[in-house]
């Protein structure tokens, strides 16, 4: 299946929906400065949430939307709407985000030696299973180049050491900021970011940590699991922060275990959580349905 | 706990909350109409959710919300909020309902011999982890009369035969509307209701089926299963209506089975996933998050 | 139904199934010692399974097997059983364990005030659902009384304080002694045991924690847990050693939460998780499968 | 990461190990037949599971075990073993398998047009997952050509109509036989097979269906789903036999879905759980883990 016929797919059950995302301090008349807006504009509500968090004493909000002059064969002027939105909502020290329809998220992948996490999001990628466009593919080692090139992607092979990593990530960020990329995905990247990095991507970076945080936080979480005798073993997509494994965390997935499993099977058998957790919280970013909240998350599940 | 104290501790973390739920056939302003009433009626909004179904062509709506003006010591006159509210949306079809925040449902619970779905139901009640109150247990047989009693609960036992089913429904119907039940939990009641009973009931009365429907209606579905030699079990949460095993479903949930498992043993492991299933359906329902939509069913979670 | 006829039903199902459990250093002939010996009395095997873990060099068997001598009328003489197997299995250093088909294990229940999981337990230990029967439920608070009462149980109330836990668990322990309990559940039980009390209770008393450990070890783990925004809730039965929330992990649970769940709501959720994961525990307990392993368990499913 | 290595890796966790499976009518000393003759031959048994099924009256087994022969540098002797263990089990009417620890199953995997179940399969025989070695692919259209390819396998497009049925049947199974496949697997291929070529495949032919059987046989299982309105969706992984979507189930996936999901998005969702289904099917039957057993299967997990 080509890409564009997949992204048709997707459209044709979804046609023509907007996607306007918010938030702001808690305050009466937030839902309304929104919904009454939306209405005023001619557009048609499909699916709306929306929370208002009295322990951090902010609102969130995600509505879909059609605009009904498009239905009628007239044009949505995203950009007016931007505007007359801005000035309504002015009193509320309102953030928000409209998204078209047809955007896809321009991202940058970033991945060492294991192959599972990054096989993965390709295959969802061809088939136009998430509206991604995918800029570049960028690891510390030469080993998954050609997995990237046959996807038709560039494959940046930029090794890293202890003396090179200010030149690095360097590197790594003009390749994210030459191409535009609004999401870094970090599908089984074994380097540590450096603070600055990390404040660069804050928000933008979804990691995969393959344990259920907080537990077996740091390096080879499988072996810590195996040591504990854990009967559960699991994957935690959260975005980075600088504090390594604590970044707020959007998505969890979990598998049984047994006594016979080795430190190496539970290694093996964590693959497919991984994998499924991280496209999940892909898909649910990409979507515009997860919210920072401080060292939390909102995520508004469909 | 007694209940009391319990109810205080509901209180405690969603103290004064209302719920407002409508629904109407599609249309734009929908959300607008229920969302710029609230805020003009200083209502404070801290969870909303909206659907609109393009397959039935309906919209529903679900908020909780705070009057403002009872948090500064005045009080909601929630009879006039719904005077004003039903003028309000008079061009819109919509029917609506408003649930105060110390509301308990008044149920009755119909069962036969088994006691798990019963237990689970009462200890749940007893510790004030579901806003309802218990009228009354009906079932067909006296032998759950003394875990009934234990609770403090009116217990009737209405035998029926295949000639006093009219009168034995007659029966049931008589105290359903005698003491005001607004919902029917048939937790294991193992008789089919008559259609006319089923009408009665349309939208008031919960089932638990013992399989994950629509597979294994009817009859012994463990003793189907193991005779199938599935490799899952589950039940389902449904509103009955006059067709067996075909309502609307609410909730369903499911457990692994294995080739060891007699059908015996299946009825065992089956128990603990009906009463959960039932015991969420319920919470759902009570808590204004289900919605009829023709034979299938609107849920929004939490 | 009595708990009586209850009882009956189990062995309806495995009707005179006897459990040989036995361990060992790795070498081998550790499964022919077994199995030929059980082939040459007569018995008949049902199920077995064995696992040979390369990490500790130990050898783990359970076997249940009918006495074919009993099907023709005649009687199994187990002491002659255990006697010859002793003799048998002399030069393998090998423990072992013969469990009779109406085993029903001797057990001590200790409290706080928390009340959901002693009630699971009670509601199964009533219905014949699990093999145990319970000689006595102990509580540092008089709350949970009544409930054991009405079971029939005796209740006994021993505060504690920080000068008197000595004299307290001195108490515990002759109750435990005297009753000649075989296995003590801590569900929900708030103290942490001394050193020597957990000495005494080494692989005969299983703890519910109320996370997923290692995460969020020690006191109000679901508050840890809304802090830090985690999406699963877990709970993890373990048998109780010296060093706090590290014993033996036995089995875990685990259910989603959302970011509209309070501190509170994860408590309320958290309830149906712990009292099933406990309930599993002392299940897979008293079925003789699950083997200390050094900090790690053995668990052969069903 | 080659094939090669990856395969040494799997060898690497359970080196040197084989595995003995059999099966034959319930009698006394079904287990003491085969563990005395490992005893004998040296065999160091690691893990061994066995079941005996009142039900069938029939009984199944399966060990792992080294040769210490080999450990001490010498070589095993397989047809040695299987001749004398053939002589010895003579009188027990048992059929057995012996399956070398780095065999790999010769496999053909048959598909439509839908390229999900494929691409995860082809990624763990890539990747060394699966201890299979994949002869052909086989399709009835040429859609998924380069994918296997890609992957240096020969694609088979042999379209059919009602009118060529017999001709392509026997084609495929001129492949089939040609490259001396055990296994075929039925990767989402949309056509019914004959009552002969299911015959031929019987117990060798696993195939994906996208439902929780026995609900939603036949065609377009989602859409059926969707109009049913359930809350779970789900996919099987069964042998093939003559009786469409009724033959013995190896194992079952489940996935929990909304009113807000469309037909097209259970569609979409039901991908992962159809790709874990059936690889996790897939491994259970190369490990020799699955046993037939009338129209249910007995499966052995780790």
């Amino acid at each position: 299946m080509s890409l564009t016929s997949a992204v048709k797919e997707i459209r044709a059950t979804r046609e023509g929906t907007w996607i306007l995302t918010a938030q702001c301090p808690s305050r009466l008349g937030t839902v309304d400065v929104v919904t009454r807006f939306l209405r005023e504009q001619g557009c048609y509500i499909t699916e709306q949430q929306s929370f208002d968090d009295s322990a951090s004493e902010r609102f969130f909000i995600r509505t879909e939307f059609r605009p009904l002059d498009v239905d009628q064969g007239g044009e949505f002027d995203a950009a007016a709407f931007e505007a007359a939105f801005t000035h309504r909502a002015s009193g509320f020290d309102m953030t928000f985000e409209l998204t078209p329809p047809e955007r896809l998220v321009p991202v940058v992948i970033m991945v060492s030696k294991a192959d599972h996490c990054l096989n993965d999001l390709l295959y969802r990628y061809r088939t136009g299973q998430l509206p991604i466009t995918i800029k570049a593919v960028i690891s510390n080692h030469p080993d998954l180049a050609s997995l990237a090139e046959w996807h038709g992607l560039d494959y940046h092979h930029l090794p890293i050491t202890a003396d090179t990593k200010p030149e690095q990530e360097q590197a790594v960020w003009s390749i994210i900021e030459g191409c535009g990329a609004e999401l870094v995905i970090l599908a089984r990247y074994m380097q540590v970011l450096s603070s600055d990095m990390c404040e660069r991507l804050s928000g933008k970076a979804i990691n995969i940590h393959h344990s259920l945080l907080p537990g077996f936080k740091g390096a080879r979480p499988y072996h810590q699991a195996f040591e504990k005798g854990v009967k559960l073993v699991g994957a935690t997509a959260h975005y980075i922060n600088d504090d390594l494994d604590e970044g707020p965390i959007i998505t969890q997935g979990v598998e049984a275990v047994s006594h016979a499993d080795t430190a190496e099977d539970l290694v093996a058998r964590g693959r497919d959580i991984e994998c499924l957790t991280l496209a999940r919280a892909v898909a649910l970013h990409v979507q515009r349905r997860v919210f920072l909240n401080g060292n939390r998350t909102v995520v508004f599940q469909r």
